[in-house]
């Protein structure tokens, strides 16, 4: 083999187009507006595709924890969506793979529904918590495919203490959407290439 | 933020327990065996838990493209389960977030059937097979919990082209989760610390 190990970064540009450490955020929609200008910001600047989630600490005003973007095309590995990156970056950051170990409330937010990768992923996270904007099918009207979730997946991930809000600021993560397929940007989906 | 960038790294044993490049594995048995046997590795070597993957070109004589090992642990990240790190691997190791691009035809075995976050990463990842060996009633016996994927994950991911077999060396593959349990190692799973 090649290589023994894996890595993605974020784009230069993403450290200084967050907050100073320990702004409040308070609010679900001011954690939100956050994301969505993250995934905003990665199509603007050309990085990526349009999608971005960030790790909140409910216990601590909602400060920022970690946030990542769609690195798909960037880091060349079709694991690296936005709630992955986030997640691994907030693990690794923390230093702990379990991020609710002691009770601690994390709460993921990400600018569309997850995946099925990522929605699975989310209860070994250790987040409690999941918010998210636009719906699967606001992605699959521009062609991004979320896969196969559980029909039940809302209830499932309840079952499992995991709180689910969905529609927060839709029509803005959505619109995204929207202006990413119109601008005849690629829809990368391995799929398409068969 | 700490940290603008995820890596993880395979153990340094790794490498070396890899057969020679371009060793064949023409037969999905012996496909298996190479992979329960890095799984065991790993156990033995103390470098992480009882799962490994690997992905295979078929039109190459079952040529090895990546393996991966669970880095849960040694990662600090609940995203690198043994099929994560191959598919990453595998995809940035030859420059491509589509494995199946060009009607390759890649199989990605993996010693216990994946959890709900790695049966989404599967039609993301491009490979055209799974084979998995352990079944997820196997891992749930010594306390692994798996997740919740759709009831009808296997036709799910059939309708997207990708063809699914199990119970390839069950046996052996369930009796290292076996092995791994009575240990009395960790079995690391977020909802245990709530």
């Amino acid at each position: 083999m090649v290589t023994d190990s894996v890595s993605f970064r974020l784009p230069p540009w993403f450290q200084s187009a967050l907050p100073p450490v320990n702004t409040p955020y308070p609010s679900v929609e001011e954690r939100m507006r956050l994301t969505i200008e993250l995934a905003r910001r990665h199509v603007a600047m050309g990085t990526g595709g349009p999608f971005a989630a960030g790790i909140f600490d409910l216990e601590d005003g909602g400060r920022l924890i970690a946030a990542g973007v769609n690195l798909v095309l960037a880091a060349t590995t079709s694991i690296a969506h936005a709630e992955i990156v986030a997640i691994a970056l907030a693990q690794q950051s923390l230093g702990d793979y379990d991020l609710g170990r002691g009770g601690r409330r994390l709460e993921l937010v990400t600018s569309t529904e997850p995946c099925a990768m990522c929605y699975g992923a989310v209860p070994w996270s250790g987040v409690r918590s999941l918010v998210c904007g636009a719906r699967r099918s606001d992605a699959a009207r521009v062609g991004f495919d979320e896969g196969d979730k559980p029909p039940d997946w809302i209830a499932a991930l309840k079952r499992r203490g995991i709180d689910v809000r969905r529609d927060v600021m839709r029509r803005q993560a959505a619109a995204l959407l929207e202006e990413y397929g119109a601008s005849g940007a690629v829809i990368y989906n391995a799929r398409q290439n068969r």
